[in-house]
């Protein structure tokens, strides 16, 4: 059993027979959150791995089915640092998956530095422009928008945390791009891999992009094939419903 | 008539009724080229263009059918100019384009200085390794190579021609994109278009990237659709067709 507060839900997380906790009113994860728990490069060996601005805890959850590492989140919204602690505990994962409710500013000082093998974030993605843009929800405001951490603070200490050749993966928008890759650079992860997600084919620009880098990698970059999220029905592309569901939907398993 | 040298041979230039001197042992025109003035912002208003690394003057000669502006184009190969001289005389078009056989370096002293709206450059791919992996012909070399110039000195020359707000408009690979959009802001010109262009839908990854910037712009980046180059038979897609040909091949007009 598991102890819903307020509004919660307990979804189903997609294709990996887990389930999540999610609340309308303070956090539901996003496309972007399974879009990064699918690009980021993990292998089944050794190592570990962390999540910055893990809110309820999505892409941990997600990675666990692609790999036995422990997985450690943080989080500095206590709300949603206690949906995910209840949700690793409601999929039995505890022995893998650890959340911290702490700053990931200082990540690496109490999760040790230069020592893990791939961070995953999925930062806030708006700069705190004036006060009336901001969300008047702090839940919301908080993970969508620079308040807490800016992307420097993601870069800087996903490189700190990171050991030599491990990868660092991010999701962005777009108009972001420029910051990453240079901010990337500047704190030793060289860019690797970059995918673009458009709305659909033709003639949308991208609305979201995957980056990942190695840490004190030498320079080859690669751009992946673009990825549609709808196709012109309005559907979900078949890669999309993949990436989503697995090769089949849960509901038609046994 | 056109004076044709040795194995030169007076090609279709596209879609445009143009005609263009090439030739297999010297320089043929890539789909770059033409992708890259089909992807420049042309306005039709007042200014002026410069293509740097003309070659035999292939952006010029496309770029003569969308505006009216003037256009230079700068060759350091002296066969190239050449060959490029003879094309704009042929097509009738020595009231617009104007070759300059001299060292893109030094464009800014001869051209004007903080005074162009648009700068196009196709520079040479590939940096300059050991010298047994460069083409022996001279003329490939050149023109593959960044034996005459570096990326750098391409954008640092685009920057000291344009003046504030015009484009600057690149083709290359994208395993120089960090390195071009880096360039780019260093020289102050703000990338705020990329298209990548890609073999073919599918799992292929992308094996050019066109890159505009607006000079003093502000950060603003897109990422345009994505090309593909060919369909799932090998022809050429309707997009590309296009591109090259106009909505109709040149063989079908009366």
């Amino acid at each position: 059993m598991v102890e819903l507060k307020h509004d919660e839900r307990l979804d189903y997380l997609l294709a990996e027979e887990l389930r999540i906790i999610q609340s309308p009113s303070v956090f539901s994860f996003s496309l972007d959150a399974v879009l990064l728990a699918r690009f980021a490069s993990v292998s089944k060996s050794r190592g570990s791995i962390v999540d910055l601005c893990a809110g309820n805890g999505v892409v941990p959850l997600l990675m666990s089915a692609r790999t036995s590492m422990p997985i450690t989140g943080v989080e500095i919204q206590e709300r949603l640092y206690d949906m995910a602690i209840r949700s690793v505990d409601y999929n039995k994962l505890q022995h893998q998956i650890h959340m911290v409710h702490d700053d990931l500013k200082q990540a690496p000082d109490f999760l040790g530095k230069e020592k893990h093998t791939l961070v995953t974030c999925n930062p806030p993605y708006f700069s705190t422009a004036s006060k009336n843009e901001i969300n008047p929800n702090e839940h919301f405001a908080i993970a969508r928008h620079e308040i807490m951490c800016t992307l420097e603070d993601c870069i800087q200490s996903a490189s700190r945390l990171l050991k030599q050749g491990g990868k660092a993966a991010f999701v962005h928008r777009p108009g972001r791009l420029l910051d990453i890759v240079t901010l990337m650079r500047a704190y030793r992860i060289e860019p690797k891999r970059i995918r673009f997600v458009y709305p659909k084919a033709g003639n949308k620009e991208a609305n979201t992009v995957l980056v990942e880098g190695i840490k004190d990698g030498a320079p080859d970059l690669k751009i992946l094939p673009p990825l549609f999220v709808y196709d012109e029905k309005g559907d979900y592309t078949e890669e999309v419903r993949t990436l989503l569901y697995g090769d089949e939907p849960p509901f038609l398993r046994s």
